[in-house]
């Protein structure tokens, strides 16, 4: 049993955290380990947006193109593919990359010839939409957390090691608990987002500037190697709540703070659905966040369910669950979004 | 809006408080509030326990016998009836006294007659079981909670006023940041309860020594005033699903730090039923409540079917609700049981 926060980044506690030495958690739960050379990560979502069958095949190009561009020097260590029909009826298509050195992030930018096909006039007038919601926190900013130490998920896929039991999980506030950070900051919000002024952009190409500590969340479930019980358990109790919760979120998130979610599917290069879903969402805060999880109806019964699935298995379960929580400063966060319709991410709610 | 901890029972922080001075809960709540004097209070639960229905005269005398004693001098300023059948198929009757003053107390009991009346060996010879659970938490080891500021229960009916609305409440951790003493100390439990050897007491006579920070909470809810669609869903939704979670506690808790639950239901000197109930449970520790709280099944049921019902309703209840939670040291503990049956409140697990 150890702290999630690695030992390099524990410093004097100015902040307690809500629980003691001595408190054991229900069951296991591991955090992804980085070497302490790591300071600075980069998870980019890459969007495409079309509407309709007849964009399919355009849509799915534009997606795979982006993620070819994976494979040259400075590429991320890991990507995914992902889709979801949002609540406009639009689908979106995104490629998720993460690495572990920011400065390499740029490079890859600016050398794989990504950031020119992104800059060009061509994504203005070629029918599809693009987003770009780069999230880049330093490693005192985010906290991961999975029910199992093997095949991790999102940024643990590339930071390279993985815990013994963690004491900070299994209560809530515990995601804040993991955050270095928390140790000395109440990651409260300060400022708000607002529409990067650009002159010489065209009207459908839109920046936003995030505020202070807007906190994101992936939160991801795979139940592959589910069988009977368990993935009657999964998909006939647990997916429904899950999926109403994330429905409460696109609809009507933007009255507790969360300014988008996606509860989207994993797929592979060819579109297949894999067993795989995620939510990601952005959120004016932690404090929010923890708010709707702790004591909203819908997350509730998300949470109640889910007690109640793995006390009903004793707690042996072959459902993944993982997720990455991060708290970001203003500089560590990028968004644009080009021809999108205007309940696309970070654009809710900023009507142009 | 102000702290639920008063004025002069705040101190600089050692340990921080889970939410900002920013945050604002989504509907209102109050806590009582006692003028500075108020040093240390006294709740005092005296219980007769009978079996069948041919005892209920016999009981129903005793649990009279006491409460007429709370009219003598330094008597208590409030008192109530309850009864609850427990799981061993007993009666309990329960007389619930409250006191502003321990010393005030301890006159009473010298005084009233009542000491010596419990005292005599008559009480082990008359058929009848008694307990008296006393607890007598200084003002910095205990908080309430109402949802309106007016008609309080329980301790706050004798402490003389009340709060404008609190911040510290609606989240999970707020009944421990209400806790005065919560704002410089974990309230970790220390050491085990154990039965007070005693050679001069007849062995149907047994007293318990509680340990440090042992944690009760009496929360209880009236209906008396609600109608129509509130009346239904409290009555039909939500009192099951809470009359399970206290069954649990009753059937299982000692498997979560338990040590001891009561569902009792008010009653008035003539036995009537009243449209008021409580929980009364004793636990090992402050964590220990909130994790059940917070993560067992039975509890989040109960959390998320009253936050269903509050919607619902839009924040309009006429449902009156409340609760205590103290946080005792062991010199404000008192545990004696007479001729009562093993399962018996703090005697529970503590085989004689």
């Amino acid at each position: 049993m150890e702290s999630a926060i690695p030992k390099h980044l524990q410093c004097p506690r100015q902040r307690s955290r809500r629980v003691e030495e001595g408190y054991l958690p229900p069951y296991p739960a591991y955090t992804a380990r980085a070497t302490p050379s790591v300071a600075q990560v980069v998870m980019g979502y890459f969007g495409v947006q079309s509407k309709g069958a007849d964009a399919h095949g355009k849509a799915t190009a534009a997606l795979l193109h982006i993620a070819h561009s994976f494979r040259a020097a400075d590429g991320p260590g890991h990507h995914d593919l992902a889709h979801v029909i949002d609540t406009a009826g639009y689908d979106n298509r995104v490629a998720i990359a993460y690495w572990s050195d920011r400065a390499a992030f740029a490079r890859w930018w600016s050398n794989s010839g990504l950031g020119a096909w992104w800059q060009a006039d061509d994504r203005m007038h070629d029918g599809l939409g693009y987003f770009r919601e780069i999230a880049s926190p330093r490693v005192q900013h985010y906290e991961t957390l999975f029910n199992t130490p093997d095949r991790l998920e999102g940024i643990g896929t590339i930071m390279g090691g993985i815990s013994d039991e963690i004491r900070e999980h299994a209560y809530w506030g515990a995601a804040r608990d993991r955050i270095p950070l928390s140790q000395t900051d109440a990651l409260e919000p300060r400022r708000s987002r607002a529409i990067i002024p650009d002159p010489s952009a065209p009207g459908g190409r839109v920046r936003i500037a995030g505020h202070e500590n807007v906190t994101i969340i992936r939160s991801g479930q795979e139940w592959t190697e589910t069988v009977g019980k368990e993935r009657e358990l999964y998909l006939q109790r647990m997916e429904p709540v899950l999926r109403e919760g994330m429905k409460f979120l696109c609809e009507r998130g933007e009255t507790i703070g969360c300014y988008s979610n996606r509860y989207m599917r994993h797929i592979d290069a060819a579109g297949r659905l894999l067993e795989k879903t995620f939510g990601l969402s952005h959120w004016h805060s932690l404090a929010d966040m923890e708010s709707w999880a702790e004591s909203h109806p819908t997350h509730l019964a998300i949470f109640g369910k889910f007690m109640q699935m793995v006390q009903e298995l004793e707690f042996r379960l072959s459902l993944r669950l993982y997720h990455e929580v991060s708290t970001l400063k203003a500089d560590e966060q990028e968004y644009e979004y080009i021809n999108c319709h205007p309940e696309t991410g970070m654009l809710k709610g900023l009507s142009t």
